[in-house]
Formats: C-alpha cells, structure tokens, sequence
C-alpha cells in the first residue's frame, strides 16, 4: 500500500480538526459545509445516532458540492459532542451558558463523543463510525470556571472546554482516544482509511 | 488565593514542556539543567522511583544555580519515560534504536511514568510526585514503523514517539493523563502549586 495518492478534504470549519491533521503530517483541504443541524437534532435524542447522522449530513453536503471536481477526493466530516449523564451537550452560545455548562461537569466524568463519516467523490459508498472517550474534570470553585472562561477557551467546542490548552490543568483523567476529544478519532480514521479507502496515512 | 505572583521556573529544556506551558497560559521562564543522569539510573531499578529521583536531581540543581537571585521564584522539573512489561525505556539516541523500541511497543499497551519535582528558592521544601498512563498502540508493519520514524518524532522523546503529532494515527486508547503523556501531568501541578504553594495556575 502506497502514501496518499488521493486529496483528502477535511469537511470541517473547526481549528482543532485542521491542527491534528497538520500536526500528523496528513495534507488536505478545508471546505466548509453548512447544514442544518438543528434539524437532525430534533430528530435524533441518542448522542452517538444524533453526531454520525450530523457527520454524515456533512460528508454528503461537501460530496454534493464537489461532483464533477476533483474526482479522486475522499470527504471526511465529523462532529463532537459531550453526554453528562444522559444529557446531550453541545457549544456554549455565550459565557453564562459556558459556565453553567462546566458547573455541571466539574467533578466527574462525562462522554466525549464524535461521529466521523468518511466517503469519496466517485462512488455512493461511506462509512460511518464513532469514537468515545470518558473525560474526568477535577473539583473547581466557581471563581475558578470564571477566570476559565475568561480564556476564551469556551468558543466553538462542544462541552466549552480545549483539552490541550487550560483545561488541561483541570483534566485529571480520560479513558480512550485523546485525539478524538480534540474532535477526531485519528486511530479510527487511519484504520477506515486503509481497509476501505487503500489510503495508508502514516 | 490569587493569581500567580511568583515567578515559575521550568527546569526542562522539552520543546514538549514548554509547549503544554505556554499553551496552558502560564508564563515561565526555563532553566536548563546539565545532571548526571547515567549516574541516578544506575541506582534505581524502579521505574516510579527513577523518574522522581531524576526530577528532584534536575530541581535541585536548578535551585543552587539559582540562590541568591529570584528569591521568589518556583522551580518545576520533570522526568518522562516508558515502561514495557517491566522493562524502562528511555530516548533513543538514533534511528536503529527508535525502530527497535517502537517493534517492541506496537500492538499493545505501555506505562508512561513522569517525575515531578517542584521546590521554591527561598526555603528548603520540596515536592516530589509522579504519574502514570496507560498508552496502547495498534498493531504497525515495519514499514509503517520506518515511515513514522522519517518523521523525525522519535528524536528527544522517551519511547520515541510524540502523542499530539503523528503518532496520534496509531494510539488506540490511553487511561489516565493526556497531558503526562506529553511529559507534565498538568492536574498534579495545578493541585501541588495550589495546595503547597498558594499559586493558582487557572
């Protein structure tokens, strides 16, 4: 099996998604979709249904938009979301709700998802899949979540919380992939690449 | 308790270190140290032990350099390496050995141990922890082990390869700190610098 032969285009607008894949040497291109998530939402309330269907709705927007160019381009799209106790959580839309969103994480664990869908421009076929990780946070005073979110920190990620910045001081422990609590599970999207796509990305 | 007042100093020369720093939003100064390290590994056959008397020895030593200026100031030091079925492994020192240490390390799990030491100039305590993380790694050919090696990552890094680059592609799962992984459990500083010290890194 030979390197990448193929573009990969990362379906995604998020900063972290485009950090991992340069830091692991992949090259790609960004398109940005721009479906309705608040639709699927409303349809599916199990957290990991609700982030393969959304990937999915990415994967197949950027493929509709790409037909009839680049031909030989594999899509992969994602989306991430945290679960507390059964409790979907998504981004915080301003500092209070980000603080009240860590209030409830703080002192437990709670479910680091993301849904990943990967398919190519020349053929219908796509592969859905989805990645969890268990994050527990440390005890922290209110005072502490507010010079927290004072970080900016909070803005564009699911659970208000960046793993690899500040939060990192609070993090005590996590069980499963680190790269897919940043947003993408790397050893997931290496696997798929290599089984069904002959893509080998190391 | 407020904010940092006191000077931090780093006593690591890791690229790796001084990123989790910054990246934490915590300013420091670095001081590199120049120990005796073959001397304290021939001592000490526990792993836990090693990493933390190694640490100590770099504190300590950045402590004497340091008397008489930055009577304020706070040194951390820290000491990473790899446990396989008992077996420590440390940085290889070209490529032939990062081959042989990652062959060895593929298609299973491995300790990740760092020390950590942390004393201030102007008395006499000193701190001294550790922590460890479960780190399991897919299954590699050696060819892909040999194209992860023309990375260059292996160089520096204790058991040869870097969790946050592209080494990300083929670890599968990790229990415990991400952030120990990278060379500093970040949750243990905040709680020693907190409960010890009076500085608050959030």
């Amino acid at each position: 099996m030979e390197i990448i032969l193929k573009k990969i285009i990362l379906a995604s607008k998020s900063i972290d998604r485009s950090e991992i894949f340069k830091r692991a040497g992949i090259p790609f291109e960004i398109f940005i979709t721009n479906i309705n998530e608040e639709k699927i939402k409303t349809k599916f309330s199990n957290a990991v249904e609700l982030v393969q269907e959304i990937a999915k709705a990415k994967a197949l927007s950027a493929k509709n938009n790409l037909l009839n160019k680049d031909y030989n381009a594999i899509i992969i799209a994602a989306d991430t979301i945290v679960e507390l106790n059964g409790e979907i959580i998504g981004k915080a839309q301003h500092e209070y709700e980000a603080f009240e969103m860590l209030r409830k994480m703080v002192a437990r664990s709670h479910k680091l998802i993301t849904g990943i869908a990967i398919t190519e421009i020349k053929s219908p076929k796509i592969f859905i899949d989805s990645d969890t990780t268990i994050v527990e946070f440390l005890e922290l005073s209110d005072e502490e979540i507010w010079r927290y979110i004072k970080s900016n920190e909070w803005k564009g990620r699911a659970g208000a919380y960046s793993i690899r910045d500040k939060a990192t001081l609070f993090i005590s422990k996590i069980i499963g992939s680190s790269s897919n609590v940043i947003g993408l599970p790397m050893h997931k999207l290496y696997e798929i690449l290599k089984t069904e796509f002959g893509i080998n990305l190391i």
